[in-house]
């Protein structure tokens, strides 16, 4: 079997997440880093022995490395993808992809061109009780879908760093929706297909606090096939995930913050409840882009699901806006 | 202890419920009925002996009874209330209490004249799950609340029967607004104050019924208060209950049908759950009825309450045929 050799940009909080999810993968490894602020992440250079790079544009030299692993600001992934793919490099990208629709298809067109592939990191997609839920949703198991209502949320303003760029407006548009709303987007398009239509609620609200950031932001949504559906997140409250299809014959559910519960609501209103706990998303997701890249596998987000969830990403941000 | 002896008005598949919820209790008893077509509740008739009277009219004239329980279409309500009123007699009457903000004021009004207790039925919010987490909200153990969610569905299209008044749509305007999602209205208006600005959708989505009644209705608010807040109720999916509170620490949540499950998420994420099932919440409430009668204690829904509920239900219907 072979091994995807990967350099990882970003070793924040997430990179950092995502370079341990693959530290027992015999398909993908990270073999070189670079870091805007390598005092950051000393203890985990110290730790893991890790290799660090000059400079970006330096880990793109490297022979050793087939891709890279983007865990840096959103609006820098534009520039660091055209990089990459005329570098040659194969590319695993955090979400958002970009900040605007228009970015996110010319970053898809650049990796089409350069022939490499560009994986966007939306690792919730592959847990068990998410491949359950939207399943059930495909193959017709609950009937037709007339709803969906996703919730996730973090307290990002106990999180995030003073001074980080999680913190900044141009990086974190819309409150929640950037870091963790778009998660729900994604799983939606998956079955709903392109949201044609929002209505949006960005508030902040508590006042005691220094961040900028909207603490709670609320959207309605109209599907292009006639469903309606609802998608709420905050960084001011607890660590929190939900999501649910109502189907005419029932519904399915992904409940708590690990997705560990799959949870099915038939006709009448019974409820079954089936756990898988632990399962690596980040890892998972990771192999998955190496199974692509080795040949073996398709990712799985495909690019149609990653620009419908971009553009209602972007009809999201501009309606908080208005 | 005093029994208040009531007469039931309306004994379609709803006022069953109710006269069956209080066949044991020491407080309440249902001793005299009066309905519209005596052939559709022929069977309930005959099994409970109930004495039927021959018109609203000559049950308000029997000594025998203090009380009315209405069960009858919500456009009928007002006129009835003040039938009752003027008789004497304390009512308990099926939500919403009227189908607009004026004549709900005006039916909380006439009562007061009279001297009459007026309950509206809104039994979900006596449930022990309920109580655990209205308290919550209100203790401030989970700290300033800056959202509330909340859906509650059930398939009327299966239910409701051909030529009901339940499936006209001057009496179910907005869809399952008005059977269900009312409910979720006491509850939050019961912790969050009045309801400020809404924006509606519903929809007409399933296109081979014979129904007029929007099959789902979704919901945005905005509170007084500043919090905002979401609502989602169907005709068209299984029966479904979720009402939950998002603060600062932690969330607050009563889930299920029945309403058996009490969830607290911490500030980590961290889940517990606590069920209480088999709680009979009709009863519970016309019991709360008779002791605010009887003096010995007070019905659990306030007039405020009922009046922020009814203003904000208005305002989704309007919004809804807008």
């Amino acid at each position: 079997m072979s091994m995807l050799n990967c350099g990882i940009v970003g070793l924040g909080w997430w990179g950092q997440v995502l370079a341990r999810s693959i530290t027992s993968s015999s398909k993908i490894k990270v073999v070189k880093g670079f870091t805007r602020t390598p005092s950051n992440a000393a203890e985990f250079i110290e730790e893991t022995k890790l290799e660090m790079c000059a400079s970006y544009e330096a880990m793109l030299q490297e022979k050793s490395i087939e891709a890279v692993i983007l865990a840096t600001p959103h609006s820098m992934h534009l520039e660091q993808i055209k990089l990459a793919a005329n570098a040659g490099k194969h590319i695993f990208v955090e979400k958002p992809i970009t900040l605007s629709l228009k970015e996110s298809r010319e970053a898809l067109e650049v990796a089409r061109q350069a022939g490499v592939t560009l994986a966007v990191g939306f690792q919730r997609r592959g847990h068990p009780s998410m491949v359950k839920a939207l399943s059930a949703v495909r193959d017709g198991k609950i009937g037709r879908i007339i709803h969906v209502e996703g919730h996730q949320s973090a307290p990002g303003l106990r999180i995030y760093k003073p001074g980080s760029w999680r913190q900044e407006l141009d990086e974190q548009p819309a409150g929640g929706m950037t870091g963790m709303g778009i998660h729900l987007l994604d799983s939606m398009v998956s079955v709903m297909g392109a949201v044609s239509e929002v209505e949006v609620k960005s508030l902040k609200l508590l006042h005691d606090n220094d961040s900028k950031l909207d603490e709670m932001t609320s959207v309605l949504m109209e599907f292009e096939s006639g469903s309606s559906g609802y998608l709420g997140t905050s960084i001011a409250t607890s660590p929190y995930f939900s999501l649910r299809f109502f189907g005419e014959n029932g519904v399915v559910e992904v409940r708590k913050k690990d997705l560990s519960e799959f949870v099915l609501t038939d006709e009448m209103g019974e409820v079954t409840v089936e756990v898988t706990e632990g399962f690596n998303m980040e890892g998972a997701a990771l192999e998955s882009f190496a199974d692509q890249v080795a040949g073996t596998g398709t990712y799985f987000i495909s690019d149609e699901e990653v620009i419908n969830s971009s553009d209602a990403f972007e009809k999201i941000v501009n309606a908080s806006r208005a």
